[in-house]
């Protein structure tokens, strides 16, 4: 894509993806969402509930990318040390963050129902700015370029809806796929000429299995609505002189239709 | 958990899962296969089809655990570049792999099939070590302690099932589940204590909305049946004192009943 966009990754903190246990959603979610507001999500990793590997993942990701997410870890339990491992990953220390604390007393009740295991849900590194949460009471947070949200789905994405009004965001990425059963080494020499021809497309080429019958999808990605169709357009005549019969499962650009002769 | 388990890191290279067109399926796949063989999945990185985060992700990893899989990016497509990111992530020459070679001329029938995009299938980092494809004809590798699977499910999963029985293994990683709709905060006190008492099991606490309604998912996982299933009770006994309806949806250890009132 020839457009600078803005830059993302994403850690997800948690022993129950890596234990097959759960699958994950949140990631498609968020890469769902970078895509449609021109962020380019350009990593994603999955490290266990262990300090050290968090701090070493944050470490070794936040300097890459505009924009850090992280997700899980933040509620009240022994295995919630999302907090305490971003304080030691920013040398920051762990406070009581006063706004946190008001959230949790107005959500609780009581000052008596502000317990030690709740009350961990208001800690934050040291100058930490607060995501708040509309589902249920613990914030997330924002230290430098990293925003720590919610494990749990449904919070997660109150959460980033909230965070994204302030992102800098690009034009969305769009894309068009295309299907066909011919073998990908059939189409190989021929789909490579189109990628060296537009460079602002990213060219992609997924075979898959459905029913038991091996397919492909050519999958065609940009900003520029122009590039992008006029090379979907050379992806179907591609197919069509390979004997194939193309399918355009989804097209998002808008142009001459393929079906005119004129691509 | 006690036991000293061999470890595993997973890296899929995939711009399609990092743009939310394709949910990952191996992840969850991968995992719960290290689970039954008692590996545990220490990292899962997703990273995009550019040669140099590949090679830095493979360089990172490779070290820290005893198996590296890696999925996705083997076929002959120009997007296709893990051999080569392999080569030069391990200082090795890319090669013709006589037997990749083979399998390739068996698989298309005459040596003027082999066209170029096709012999790039059977190109591997010199010395590597093939692991056989029984879908297609494109083979995996293995350099050193990584390996290189495709990425289509059916096939990767074929792969893995050949590769693991040259693995060393562990004791099966059991794992039981009590789910109640108590909140994590109301029990996080009493859980530290029983997750302090069994350090050899690992006891996670995740809260989750099914039909609107929060729940709370506590999962307990060990290599050892006996304190696994007695910290199960425990918990389980834990629930009622809070007032909480336990419901065990999923109890992989042997023991006494936990109807029985002794736990």
């Amino acid at each position: 894509m020839s457009q600078q966009l803005p830059t993302a990754a994403l850690i997800i903190i948690g022993n129950e993806i890596l234990s097959g246990r759960t699958q994950d959603a949140n990631t498609q979610w968020i890469a769902d969402k970078m895509t449609q507001n021109g962020i380019r999500l350009m990593e994603v990793r999955v490290v266990p509930d262990i300090e050290d590997s968090i701090i070493k993942a944050v470490r070794d990701v936040k300097g890459t990318v505009d924009y850090l997410f992280t997700t899980g870890g933040i509620g009240p339990t022994h295995d919630d040390i999302t907090a305490q491992s971003m304080a030691r990953a920013f040398n920051k220390n762990l406070i009581v963050h006063p706004e946190a604390r008001q959230m949790l007393l107005d959500y609780y009740g009581s000052e008596e129902q502000l317990t030690a295991p709740r009350m961990k849900m208001a800690m934050v590194p040291d100058g930490a700015a607060l995501i708040s949460n509309a589902v249920s009471a613990a914030p997330g947070f924002i230290v430098e370029n990293v925003y720590v949200m919610a494990g749990v789905p449904r919070i997660m994405q109150a959460m980033l809806d909230e965070i994204i009004v302030n992102l800098r965001t690009g034009d969305p990425i769009l894309s068009n796929t295309v299907t066909c059963d011919l073998g990908e080494s059939m189409i190989a020499h021929d789909l490579e000429q189109i990628q060296n021809k537009y460079p602002s497309v990213e060219v992609g080429s997924y075979p898959h299995y459905r029913s038991g019958i091996l397919g492909l999808s050519l999958v065609l990605r940009s900003t520029e609505n122009d590039a992008l169709h006029e090379s979907t357009g050379k992806v179907i005549a591609m197919i069509r002189k390979h004997g194939g019969e193309p399918r355009a499962i989804s097209v998002k650009t808008s142009g001459p239709t393929f079906e005119s002769g004129q691509l």
